[in-house]
């Protein structure tokens, strides 16, 4: 039993897909959230701008004394993953292995879409993880940069008129292709999932890297015995190094539930953490 | 006469509308061009998120022994620039008040748009620029955030499928209300500058921020004597905190030539310095 909160980090909105299924899943749990919206976005940038940032984010999170971190980035995930998982010495958990098992258990065809960001898909981790589940799997992935601006700039409305064009835009390859299951890889895409759902239809299976990953935390957690004994009335704490932008709005919306503590932390103290 | 480089910096790839300009103005001087392309965008920041970045990037430049700063970034102008003039120590120029000018001089109806990032059209420097000059001009000023992103992307073809519904989106009311004369007052907008004269119409004259300030610049470093004797063959050298993007690709798309001398700054050693 342990009652230390759990971290979750990402560049920005797009963990808050984990933060809501783990609020979900273990209710009783103290979940501390950081968003590094003063740096959003990563997955445009190169990978040691990435690995830099992503390092200087899980410090910061075991600064705060977490329990156990989950990376709920697919960009850091698939660059910076393994380096974090060595450094941070408690469950670190990223999205790429949990989504790529949950989309080959879903899949009946075979025919795998991978979205996320650029970085994300020139690292191939996510290939990579699904043909050590099952080599026969057919993988179609694609970057779709606009899509985190998108989400962290509001655009998520299923009538968004620049979202709409997007989402045909990057999606129609996958369309034409054929897939029944999508793997969302970047956790910022399901603030846009009822797009890319009425886009590619009902048949195709959305997999949200940041609810497997949530769910994959719930397992390590329970398994090494860290789980609080609280069954309810978790707390959540919210940190993001740009505080003046549209944070709590977007968040509020998304999570469906009023996002109050949010404070800032002032990237130059960030800079001075190292793992 | 002084043969020390001219110092440019934007948050990413924008002030290559300024670089481009003084190119053209000035050949014989050297340029020395810093974009932070590892935290861009700045717009949709906070302000003191924004006047962090913005001294860190003018302090750079300074440490390169430049003997002006042109401070080519809309939003940095806005948010910074009273500070950052007060502080360089040397001629610093900034976008708001050229352009303000440009457009005052060129509207014949009285009625300015101004279209810029979302910190920019919060401060309200640009409307108080021009009502400075005219008390009588109609202002209709609105933010585009995701055109930085755009751009950053490289989505500035005039039949790009997402830019230009884009483009339609943000500009409609401004040509339903009827303008004359459009303020580009992000530099990154004129890499849009097809889409937007296609969508405005040839009666709308665009006035590009960065070009202005490239003309103010050529106007101050002669008055105080500070120009090079050289007329042609000035270099350039380019400065980014992410080398790992596209910013070479689309900077040799957007100005004309091969960028060659490209080298990456360690935000780390940014972050050390300080105006």
């Amino acid at each position: 039993m342990d009652t230390r909160p759990i971290g979750v980090f990402d560049s920005g909105l797009g963990g808050l897909t984990a933060l809501r299924e783990l609020a979900a899943l273990l209710p009783g749990e103290d979940l501390l959230y950081f968003g590094d919206t003063g740096r959003v976005p990563y997955g445009s940038r190169g990978e040691e701008v990435i690995t830099r940032y992503a390092q200087e984010d899980a410090a910061f999170l075991l600064s705060q004394g977490v329990k156990a971190v989950v990376c709920a980035c697919g960009t850091v995930s698939s660059v910076a993953g393994e380096r974090l998982r060595q450094k941070t010495g408690c469950p670190f958990i990223e999205v790429v292995t949990p989504a790529a098992q949950a989309a080959a258990k879903a899949t009946r065809t075979g025919r795998v879409g991978v979205i996320a960001t650029a970085a994300t898909i020139r690292s191939g981790k996510f290939p990579a993880a699904l043909r050590a589940l099952d080599p026969a799997i057919t993988i179609l992935d694609l970057a779709c940069p606009l899509f985190v601006p998108l989400v962290e700039d509001g655009h998520i409305a299923p009538d968004d008129p620049i979202a709409v064009p997007a989402v045909e835009h990057y999606l129609a390859p996958l369309r034409k292709k054929g897939i029944d299951t999508l793997i969302l890889g970047c956790t910022h895409y399901p603030l846009l999932a009822p797009l890319i759902q009425a886009f590619l239809g009902e048949g195709v299976t959305l997999v949200s890297s940041g609810r497997e990953a949530a769910r994959a935390a719930k397992g390590i957690l329970a398994e090494q015995g860290l789980l609080s004994s609280q069954k309810a009335g978790g707390s959540r704490r919210y940190f993001v190094t740009d505080a003046g932008g549209s944070f709590s709005t977007v968040a509020e919306v998304f999570l469906g539930e009023p996002v109050r503590d949010v404070a800032p932390v002032n990237i130059g103290d960030l800079e001075r953490l190292a793992l």
